[in-house]
């Protein structure tokens, strides 16, 4: 096996656990058999999509290669069909959840920077490809987005993202150092699950003065 | 009348229809004049900004044709200040946003295969052209995106879209199978309304599992 | 300091304006701190991302630039830990925002000028440069986006954003006339704020009838 079937491979896997995690949140809502399907393939493909339109790498890879919406769609289904055993695979799902994200950190980062995107860019763009399936997951389904409240999640991103950068100014952009660049998130994400980690909360604002922003 | 002004005609009146729809939403939420114009604006030229930048055509038809826009404003604001009346056009107005999705597949799907996307990502970019708007409007008013949730819609445009391409492949894509293909999707949309079909919902989930997806 | 780094840090200002905004609304609705650097980020630079995806300036300048992205982090991050007394300068942000409005609405319109967009379009890409990153705070933390419902806003940035392409037509882009198009939006909104002008509400639909919409 090559090593670009490797990383294809891998891709296919994090999409497939992502698609399974919007169709769960789907599925959770009542959503009828498309829905379900169209949320799983918008987790999935949802961030790898805003980053090749961020880098005018058009169309994006979602419809470039039919691989990938394959890949979204039957896992989508199968989660809809499957979804009561689905549901004690719970703890595998996250693990794996935790793997996809490690792993769209770090090619997201990378063909960021390819694409000749300054560093500040393309942690950001990094960031985005890992956790932008999710935001338009919680959208779709009405949702504050919980990457956006939950623990250590897209923090573990894009502390991933900036390791990459940071390889790459380095020169280190081998096979071993992207690894462990996955493994780094994925590693953070698992500590925060399992230790309950969160970033901090403000205290609320005093009642009555509103947020500042409300009135705009 | 020759042909690119049929289209140009029809395509404007699929816009207007689609304003219509989005402004309608927007009263029943109680915007202003200038929410509803806007969520007019997008229900009618959302799906057809999220085609263009998918397939680099930018700047989007919706901003590069001062028609587009014009219609969608006009038609807007008409059912603003109508709308009592047009509550009475119900069943008018949902024949005319069933032909309005089979003309927005159709020409979605063209689009991306003149832009040399390969055939699936051209059924999803059909499909997303045609119900993108609705999803824009649905997002823009709090709404769980009904398109995920009613009867077959975004399934009808996934069918017609799939038909363009395989006429697309077989080399026939004059007038007349085009026009079939639109026909295709208004009938099976018209029919799914009126013998309220549905795609199938799971059954849900056992009490205190959770969805496997809602930790992340 | 020459004309260029007047319009850098006028901008800049505006992006530091609009990530307060954005991030008052997320601590408003108690995300953790990463949520409110994100909801202020994406609400100081939404608008701009959208601009520049719309005229196909890759990467989008928020990417691409990284003092964007860093006002924008560090003044969000800021209101995290100060928003207590931040709550009290509730008016000095009203006005900070209606001037970051007038500035957005002035520089998206000439960028989309700038790159061949025509006149329609061109106001509508300046608008939505003002107002897409407040529409994208309201989208994460779920709410109807308030520039659509409240007083005079859009309406402000879109009056604004014509003036600018009849200065265009007419010859007339220097500093004067530009500063004055900013100053025009500030007042609009200032006074809007002041005497609480709204654009006007449709009647409610009877009720049972629905709304035309609301079966899509």
């Amino acid at each position: 096996m090559t090593t670009s079937t490797a990383l294809l491979l891998a891709d296919l896997a994090g999409v497939a656990v992502f698609a399974a995690s919007g169709a769960s949140a789907a599925v959770a809502k009542r959503l009828d058999l498309f829905g379900v399907v169209f949320v799983g393939f918008v987790a999935a493909l949802g961030g790898g999509i805003i980053r090749d339109l961020v880098i005018d790498e058009v169309p994006p890879l979602a419809f470039a290669d039919w691989r990938y919406a394959t890949t979204a769609a039957l896992t989508a289904a199968a989660v809809f069909w499957l979804h009561p055993q689905f549901a004690r695979l719970r703890t595998t799902v996250l693990v794996l959840d935790s793997a996809g994200l490690g792993l769209f950190t770090v090619t997201g980062t990378l063909k960021a920077l390819d694409a000749q995107v300054p560093a500040v860019g393309a942690c950001l763009i990094g960031m985005i490809t890992a956790i932008g399936g999710g935001l338009g997951r919680d959208l779709l389904t009405a949702e504050i987005p919980v990457v956006l409240r939950r623990e250590i999640y897209a923090v573990a991103a894009l502390i991933g993202s900036i390791g990459v950068v940071v390889l790459n100014v380095l020169g280190h952009t081998g096979p071993v150092p992207l690894t462990a660049a996955v493994l780094l998130v994925f590693g953070i994400r698992l500590v925060a699950l399992r230790r309950r980690w969160s970033a901090p909360v403000a205290t609320p604002p005093p009642p009555g003065t509103g947020a500042a922003g409300s009135p705009r």
